[in-house]
């Protein structure tokens, strides 16, 4: 009976210890840089739906597949894309190899530094200039550039690393959604190649899990060793009406929850809802000039125009920097 | 005292319990569908190497990316491709929507049942058919045929359900990988979404784990609900050279195993192995007349020739099915 009694007690303790370690997980906030209100509410509601079982919303870890834009929604798009910048400085690094250029625009403009005459050209001279830099490497000679290139590539404004241009909300937001059985996937009209060199370490996102706009490339023999080299020729765009295509062809189902914040991520959030079952949908809403940027309807980057009126009549999420981050940068 | 001695006790039945377990796990073979043997060897070895904490030939979870063809490698591809096959049907059973087939090449042949007329057309004629067959549906309406189909389709020799033709050495194969921390992925010629609405149940890899070649598509409103409308253009044709072109676009980092049987995975075996630190390589070399198909330099399906060759240079390891293999088929 004694025996059986302190079994009893010993039980009894280890399910105190056991209860004070869930009240401990359920108490902790995990999304600590978001304010509380209503946005922050409708993600959490959002994933304790998906992920309790016997629930009517409830969905399978293997379905809960969460895509995420990259530039204005995981990291600072403004003044200007940050891969546009690094296309600026490529310019200017391989220039010694290119003894044509400063006479030839839109290289010459870029090279005096007039990076909006240089842009005039439309999209022709920005094809031009992409192709001069992100072709003509292999694949892991392109990702040693990107490396490189991060390590010591400062933003004008802030003189930060690009790297640490990241949302805190948002960091925290991923591995929130990571705690609760999510696959994690950035869905970007940027280059894929430019961002899988550091979307791990970053964001935790792996390479397999980040899509992308893509050049072509080519398999190779170069003296018995295979490569693959990168052309001078468009793969595929995602961006607008891409990123469902994307989505598809990469990932093969239809994410349950999308996070963007221009109307390049329109299509994305409707593919998204218009799935059955519980879905989610955000939008990220740049208001805050004091600590970030304020654009929206006009802004040339990163405009914010259609896909505001369609989440005003779906009733998506939409995060008001100014009032729902307390924090937009890691300390 | 008692009461310590009896929970010591406790301590002591529940370690042995633990190591009983432990051991069986060590004991139990993970391949038992395979004779023991070199072949069997090579990939325990291989594993063993890869996962062992602290050994020079370790890799962390993250990078076992292991590589399967599908077409002869997971399941059987004679007399025919199933996907052909499954193209055949197809145009059967879309003759009544299309009264011109009965007089056009090539429908008018497989509406008559002679495949080889058919395929006389060569490479145009294929084309022809896979877009007559593939195009014009949305990504879910296809998902739905192909299920459809596989659910009552069967195989024209054994009369059994295709997905019930895979390799069982294969699926064990595919299971040890995966309980030792590899992500299997599928890289095959076929089509990519002819494979996805099976994988995940036959082979337990989920749709983004499958790379193939694939038509276009386009993103539209139906009545305001957003659709994939599937198009008569090829998009990727995930065969030969394009292998690593599809593994580098889907996964993004190089694969440490890859498992093929032709000459179709000939460039994937290679692009795998020229990586640094440990890698495998394994071709199925169909060696077995009387349990499956005996075929391998002049066969027009499958051939094995070019990879053979390089496979013996190389090291690589090579199945032999009538040796290798204690079973063919699950039960």
């Amino acid at each position: 009976m004694k025996t059986l009694r302190i079994q009893i007690s010993l039980v009894a303790i280890l399910a105190c210890v056991l209860a004070f370690i869930v009240t401990g997980a359920l108490a902790a906030d995990p999304l600590p840089a978001w304010n509380d209100g209503k946005t922050k509410q409708s993600i959490v509601a959002f994933v304790e739906k998906v992920t309790q079982p016997g629930s009517p919303g409830f969905v399978p870890p293997a379905e809960r597949i969460a895509v995420f834009d990259n530039d204005g929604t995981l990291w600072a798009e403004q003044p200007m894309y940050v891969q546009a910048l690094f296309v600026f400085d490529r310019i200017k690094a391989l220039a010694p190899q290119h003894p044509e250029w400063p006479t030839q625009e839109p290289f010459a403009s870029v090279l005096k530094g007039d990076v909006k005459a240089a842009l005039a050209g439309g999209e022709k001279a920005l094809l031009e200039m992409v192709m001069a830099t992100h072709a003509g490497t292999t694949t892991e000679e392109f990702e040693q550039i990107v490396k490189d290139w991060l390590a010591t590539a400062r933003h004008p404004v802030t003189k930060q690393p690009y790297t640490e241009m990241v949302y805190q909300p948002m960091l925290e937001l991923l591995t929130y959604l990571r705690a609760n059985g999510f696959k994690t996937y950035i869905v970007s009209g940027g280059g894929i190649e430019f961002m899988r060199p550091w979307a791990e370490q970053v964001y935790g996102i792996p390479p397999e899990q980040v899509i992308g706009s893509s050049i072509k490339t080519r398999f190779e023999l170069r003296d018995g060793k295979p490569v693959l080299v990168r052309l001078s020729e468009i793969n595929f765009i995602d961006d607008k009406a891409g990123k469902p295509v994307g989505i598809q062809q990469h990932i093969g189902r239809r994410p349950i929850a999308a996070f963007g914040n221009s109307d390049g991520d329109l299509q994305m959030l409707q593919w998204t809802t218009a799935g059955s079952g519980a879905r989610f949908a955000l939008l990220i809403h740049h208001t805050d000039a004091a600590r970030e940027w304020a654009y929206d309807r006009s802004s040339s980057i990163g405009k914010l125009d259609l896909a505001l009126d369609a989440a005003h009549a779906a009733g998506w999420t939409v995060v008001d920097i100014k009032n729902d981050w307390k924090t937009i940068y890691p300390d």
